[in-house]
């Protein structure tokens, strides 16, 4: 029988599923959340993932339901799974992706490396938290951040007036840290665990930007990251894909930021840099299919963001700047800051590679800011 | 705008264009025999690709057009391109694909190396092309042939009687090879040629069985496959990919057999050991984009092909075998003898690499036969 994946979601993480679902005859089938989704190619259904019958009717049509984001509630997963879908990542391990606060406290409870952190539901509670005047934090709203949203830098418990209102605030050390990395693994219900390797993300007002891998980074912290990871896939249980953003300190420690439980932006270079992609990764993941090879094809390997939109106009001229420059477009209508695509290029040199896909990311994007 | 290609024909090459044109933004619509053809994933038609007007309407909804294959009759090819339509390959190059006749005239005049050959319409010149008793010839039907169709060795006009009742007969030496090998290349309008390096070809009954990539052959022997293909590439004005099956003789020389002006079985290993597929640089070449990096991602590469069906309920077996392993579905039913889809792994060595590759394909094949 040919198997059927069902992804909840249709952006640009459902259509990079595409290519390995063809390659590997794997009948992917999509709920997206409109028409000209960036994966309605594979788009099987057209609805919203917050409406309980919705999903349910979609589920019944696959052998696995996997995510393109982590926005479908909780008690819809679990009415799913208590109906014997098969849902990969299962909801508890969503949970942690989708509430800051469960994260944290999951964190904390399996010895993982994170930031001190508390739950404000009162100004004095954030001041307390954040001690002596000019002192700064971060707060977060618990649930839907993403991209820099919900996520604001605080030296008072006046700029969050606004969330106190609807319910309780996360609190976090703001962390001066050296370098952000991400670890990303794969695990399948059967256990079987493949991590990449650890690689090094460029933020740009709160968004990755940029990615560097492998990261930059000495064995020990490479294989830290790794363990962390793993630690965190077991012990939430977590299938498919999990991306873990890390804050390395001058000290070479390093503490958990986010998580992410789906294919991630810092893994988009292992299509060109890995054996296995973490779009054929998740897929075999998720069908508790055996792991593929995680090794690298190249050295190094940039990934730079295309943000706005892709200028299709100048594919002929972006390619034209070097042949070992590739373009890969979400094939998304243009809007200030969208993530529309990224330029990816594999090598010797990080430097060149990052003066190559710099200037190829600079030729087709097309921000409308 | 966005680029749109349209090929005609919805097998396994029309199918395996799908995943780097997705990964571009590239509109990619197949003009499919069947409703349910390999690449019925992005079919925007079904369709006779010998009724001129289907041809002609599918062609207006694209940019250029391509082919799965190379059986669309000439004069509706010469119509296209009389109406205004981008064919590429073009008509002229393709009547050297679609008639071993015309190839073996216009592969003399460029001074490629081919096996001695005649044009026969009697079985008296059968006879003289023959010789003495007891020698032996390749007999081809000059149109229509593919994986061994259309293919006989003769001792005798006796064994072509059925064919020269219905025209003219191709006679060719029977060459003493050692090796067959193929050389790929890709060419776009604007002149840009990109080779791979040659590969091996192992054929069982006359079709590609397994591919060793690069093939173990002297530089110098490489060196010359690239000239040959080049020169053919160049001198039928080829765009796209060209595929050139050739013997390689116990003194060295090569002797070019077949041409085929699309993605062929021979360069399936570049999806996983080259920078750049062969599909994505077909799509690249016929739309006129600058052509990306052939260079190799592994020091070798091996496919062997799946005959008859993709055993699906053991896609799970045999990805176990080895995490290396890539499983390519064609997504079609079982047919004895059909080339249902191939098995690749790339690594450092050529023995272990076919021996993990025939055990892979082994498990995931179910031949009807």
């Amino acid at each position: 029988m040919t198997a059927r994946v069902g992804v909840i979601g249709g952006g640009q993480l459902a259509r990079m599923m595409i290519p390995p679902a063809i390659e590997m005859g794997i009948d992917l089938r999509v709920l997206a959340e409109t028409e000209d989704s960036s994966a309605s190619f594979a788009a099987s259904m057209v609805g919203d993932y917050r409406d309980h019958e919705t999903v349910l009717a979609f589920s019944k049509e696959v052998d696995v339901v996997t995510f393109d984001h982590e926005h479908v509630p909780g008690p819809i997963l679990q009415a799913l799974e208590e109906s014997g879908v098969a849902v990969r990542p299962g909801s508890s391990a969503l949970e942690s992706a989708q509430d800051k606060v469960t994260m944290r406290q999951r964190l904390a409870t399996l010895g993982v490396p994170i930031p001190r952190w508390a739950v404000a539901t009162s100004p004095e509670e954030i001041d307390d938290f954040l001690g002596e005047p000019g002192n700064q934090a971060i707060a977060k709203t618990p649930r839907g951040g993403y991209d820099g949203k919900g996520v604001r830098v605080i030296s008072s418990s006046k700029d969050v007036d606004d969330w106190l209102s609807l319910g309780p605030v996360l609190l976090e050390e703001k962390v001066e840290f050296v370098r952000e990395v991400a670890q990303l693994v794969a695990r399948r219900p059967s256990g079987e665990v493949a991590p990449w390797p650890v690689v090094e993300t460029v933020q740009k007002n709160g968004v990755c930007a940029e990615v560097i891998a492998p990261a930059p980074v000495s064995k020990d912290l490479h294989d830290r990251a790794q363990a962390i990871a793993i630690t965190i896939a077991e012990g939430l249980d977590v299938t498919g894909v999990l991306a873990v953003e890390m804050f390395v300190l001058a000290d070479g420690s390093l503490l958990v930021n986010e998580l992410a439980m789906r294919p991630h932006n810092s893994g988009h270079i292992f299509t060109e840099l890995s054996r296995t992609s973490q779009f054929e990764q998740h897929l075999r993941a998720v069908l508790d299919l055996p792991l593929g090879d995680t090794s690298l094809s190249a050295p190094n390997g940039v990934m730079v963001n295309i943000f706005g939109g892709v200028e299709r106009d100048k594919l002929a001229e972006t390619l034209g700047t070097n042949s070992i420059v590739k373009v890969h477009d979400y094939g998304k209508s243009a809007r200030a800051g969208r993530k529309a695509g990224h330029v990816s290029a594999v090598g010797e040199d990080t430097e060149v590679l990052l003066v190559i896909t710099r200037r190829a990311a600079e030729i087709v994007s097309v921000d409308p800011r």
